[in-house]
Formats: C-alpha cells, structure tokens, sequence
C-alpha cells in the first residue's frame, strides 16, 4: 500500500506519493498560503487530489514547520504559517479528503525518514538537523521517535551557544539558528567584511567554491558553531549519528568539515568516536518521505 | 527485602542500607581510596560487611564518578579515581562479597533516586544534575533511565555553554562545569573581585547570606550559566522537571532564582511552563538511595 507524505515549507509544499517502503513514485510541488486556512486547506487537497488517478493510497502524513502539541495536535506556533496557529490542521484535512491524516514537525518526519529508510536505519540513537532559512531538528532515542513531555522535544535551533550572541526571533539571544541557518551564514560574512557582495547562503557557497575567502570562512565559522551543537548532542545523549539536511547542507563538507573539527576538540573522545556527521541521504524529500513513513506506522 | 547502596565520592564513600521502598535504614561512611584498587576494594567490602549482622540484603549497588561503558560494565574514565581506571569494579566486588553488584555512573544513581522515591516521582521526563566539585547529570526519558548507545549519556558538565569560556580539565573550553561547580563559583568570585577572600563555594555561600554584592553576584552569575543548561534541556528535550543535587545546591534558591530567571528568556514557554526547577529532595543520600534502587530493579 502507498501513502501521500506532505512536508509543508514557508515557501513551498512538496507532496509525495511513498511506497510502503519510503520509495519516492510521484511529487508534486504548489505554493504555500500562509495567511489564509481555507486556501492552505484547499492547496494541500489539491496535491493529495493529484495522486488520486494514479495509485491508491493509504493515508495522508504531514510535516508542519511549527511545534505540535503531542496531546490534542494542534500547532502551537508556526512562525512562516501564521494561519495555522492554534489549528488541527490533521483533523480539518482528514474531513475534507475523508482519509486518515497524521501530522507532526517537519524536522521530526525528516529524522524519522532517515531513520526508517534513510543514513540512520537501524541505529538506535540518533539527531536530524535541518539547516534552512531556520534549523530544526528531530531525535531518535532508543528506537523511537522523541517527542518529549508535551511533543516539544528537538527545538535544536533554539539551544544557545553564544549567550550574549545574536538576538533571535525567538526572543533569546545566542540561538543555534543566529548562526547555523541561511540567513546566519549570510550575517557572518557581512561581518567578516562589511559590504560583502554575496547576500545569499548560494552566492556565499559559490564565492567558497572559487575560493574567496571571506566565503571560506564564513563557512568555517558556521561549522564551528553547528560543530558546539554537534558536540553538546554527543555529550548528552551519546548518540551514534548525527544526520544534518536542509538546503545550506548542498555546501556539504565545505560546513561538515568545520564542524567534525569542532567535536573533536569538544566532544567526549569514546562518545564522539561512534557518531558520524553525515549529510542527509533523502535530502530533499526527507520531510515527505518521513511524513508518509509517519503516516504508514502511526494509523 | 533491602539493598546497600554506596556512592563513591572523589573523597568519601557513603554507604546506606536502603528498603525496597527506598527508606534509608543506616549508614556508614569511609574515605575513598583512589590510587589503590585492593585497598579501595577493601574499603568497599567493610562498608557492606557493615550492615551484614543487622539485615539481610539482596544486592549491592555503586554509584561511581566516571563513565561506565554499558556494554562491558567497565569504568572507561574516572579523573577523581584513577585506580579505577578500566576496571570492572562491579565484577571484582561481586565476587569479594559472594552477592550480585550492580554499578552505574553516580549521577544516573541519583537521577533514578530522585525518579523512583524522590522529587520526580512518577514523571516521564526528567533531568537531574548534580553540582559539587564537578557537575554531573543524569536523564529520564520516556519512563526509563536514558544511557544512549554505549552508557555516556548525560555528561551535561561538558556541555558548552561559553565557546570561549574557560578551559575545562576535559580539554575543551567553555564548559557547564567550569562555570557551574564549586571551583566555578569561586573563579567566578575571584573575577569579580581580585584577591577576593571567600575562597570555597561554603564560604560565598555565608558571604552571600550575610549580604555580601560579590558573593550575591558571583551566585548570580552562576545560576545564569545554570540556566542556559536548564533552558537547553527543556528545548531540546520538552522534560518534565529538572531536579538539581550536589554540595552547592545548599544555597538553594540563592542559585535557583537565577537560573529560573534566565530559562524564562531562553526557553520556549510552552515547554518551560510545565518543567520546574527544583531542589533535589533525598540529597545528600540520591546516589547511594539510587545505586540501591538500581540494584533492585536491575538483578
């Protein structure tokens, strides 16, 4: 039996349909509403409509960019998708498609893909990092999915790690995500050289691959910072692979690199030892993949 | 049936004679040995031996500051006992005293102390650290001891918490326990007022409650680093309660108001609602009381 994986974007929602083992046999693509439900609603029917001819499908999983209460999964918050603030989006789509609909944090259905079908299978301890205009991050432990007390569990790009640091949206200052996400890239390399051409974390990965060096280290610097996150998910939780996606990850070893460097000065040797960083094998359908995977274990 | 737990200190070993429900019967206590195994082997024995004529018990459980592997119950690192090191301290006891030992990291010990009999009883998630010479840590997740892939978890003392703090006896910078510990406090102390004259923890502790401004702000400063910690955990693991032992935590809310202060501009509020900060409630008897609770449910 297929499933429909949903991985809803600030930008953009990518739409699947999944085998029952993770394989990828059709996408579709639409813009997000972000400030109107009824059009969200009607976008997200539609994706799931164009699957409707071509295979049957079992059920439909969502990954949502916000933090899901685990008790009456409704979003909490979603900062890009302020229309789905305080709804049961699951419940509203499952009326309007009559099928079974699951959703959860977009960076949970990403760790969840790689760990069902992807860099992590079979492990029984790992984290997901998704580097992006944000970072999120989803964690395996002892062989499920961790969703903490109230499903909250995995907000990594809010951990601090430079407490008189950046200011962040979240109100904090210090957050991973000042650093390790798009936009952080960007600020490095404006602060390495005021008036820096390169205003986009591509631009400063091209600059980096024909060698400019305020680019070099723009990404040298973003790896030592991911590389403290890195090594703080180590010490703690003695996981054996750290798995990192998101867009700013097509940098590839330029930031992994940095940040393998970082954990070794910083992580505990015999913990750090048997966790790989690795980039994300399903990158970028891990979210769609990890919905629909979702969706096929959770009915 | 009872159970003896000891908690091996750097310089003290605590030993109790523990019910099934986790009630301390007796005590006894002795001096570590740390540079010599059959004389700390020795030392361990007669604490037991102790309790032998007044009751019967089970089994034995340690609490032992290192890192223990969880495959091979060996001792992988112990700074504070190096005759230790690499020792399967559990095996030789067993066979000295003819009675099933069983061994975990101390602070564990005290986290499934705190978990089973004391302030987080009955809770899912919790988190429980100890502040002394070092600071140590322990996790409960989803209803059970977490010790991830190979038994390190919890090394919530090398967690970076200051990329460019100060240098930890790890060998990395910046670390929880460099600013959280007695030492911390003291440093700390010393950088607010050169040639300050309080020169342990106990004694910034009377300062401060005789109303002294640089012990008041060095206990301030402390429990901001603290915070950081707490308001880490809570957003990257959504606990329920994190419960704080060691020597310093008798200064209580001194230290406490400070951390609870900084988790609420760090953490994400939903999550930081649910999940009090608060004095452990079996200290200083956590480790032994959790190494005999572990004995007991572990055989």
């Amino acid at each position: 039996m297929n499933y429909v994986g949903l991985d809803i974007g600030g930008t953009t929602i990518k739409a699947g349909l999944v085998s029952e083992s993770g394989l990828v046999l059709s996408t579709a693509h639409a813009a997000t509403v972000a400030d109107n439900l009824e059009g969200l609603v009607e976008t997200l029917a539609g994706l799931v409509a164009h699957f409707n001819p071509v295979a049957q499908f079992e059920a439909v999983g969502m990954g949502i960019p916000g933090i899901l209460s685990a008790r009456t999964h409704r979003v909490e918050t979603s900062p890009h998708i302020p229309c789905i603030h305080h709804v049961n989006l699951e419940e509203i789509l499952s009326k309007r498609l009559k099928i079974k609909v699951l959703s959860d944090n977009d960076a949970n259905a990403g760790a969840y893909a790689e760990w069902t079908c992807g860099a992590g299978k079979t492990l029984g301890h790992m984290a997901y990092l998704t580097i992006g205009t944000g970072l999120g991050g989803g964690l395996i432990l002892s062989g499920s999915l961790y969703r903490g007390a109230s499903g909250f569990a995995g907000e990594m790009g809010h951990i601090t790690v430079e407490p008189n640091g950046r200011r962040c949206a979240c109100g904090s200052t210090g957050c991973l995500e000042t650093r390790v996400s798009g936009p952080g890239l960007v600020e490095t390399a404006r602060e390495l050289s005021p008036g820096y051409a390169a205003l986009t974390a591509e631009s400063i990965y091209k600059a980096a691959c024909a060698g400019d060096k305020v680019a070099l280290r723009a990404f040298e610097v973003t790896g030592q910072f991911l590389g403290i996150a890195c090594a703080n998910l180590i010490n703690l939780l003695n996981i054996e692979m750290i798995v990192i996606g998101g867009g700013v990850i097509a940098s590839g070893d330029l930031l992994l690199d940095s940040a393998r460097a970082e954990v070794q000065q910083r992580a505990f040797e015999p913990a750090a030892r048997i966790c790989p960083i690795v980039q994300s094998q399903l990158w970028p359908n891990a979210g769609l993949i990890g919905a629909a995977m979702l969706a096929r274990d959770h009915q």
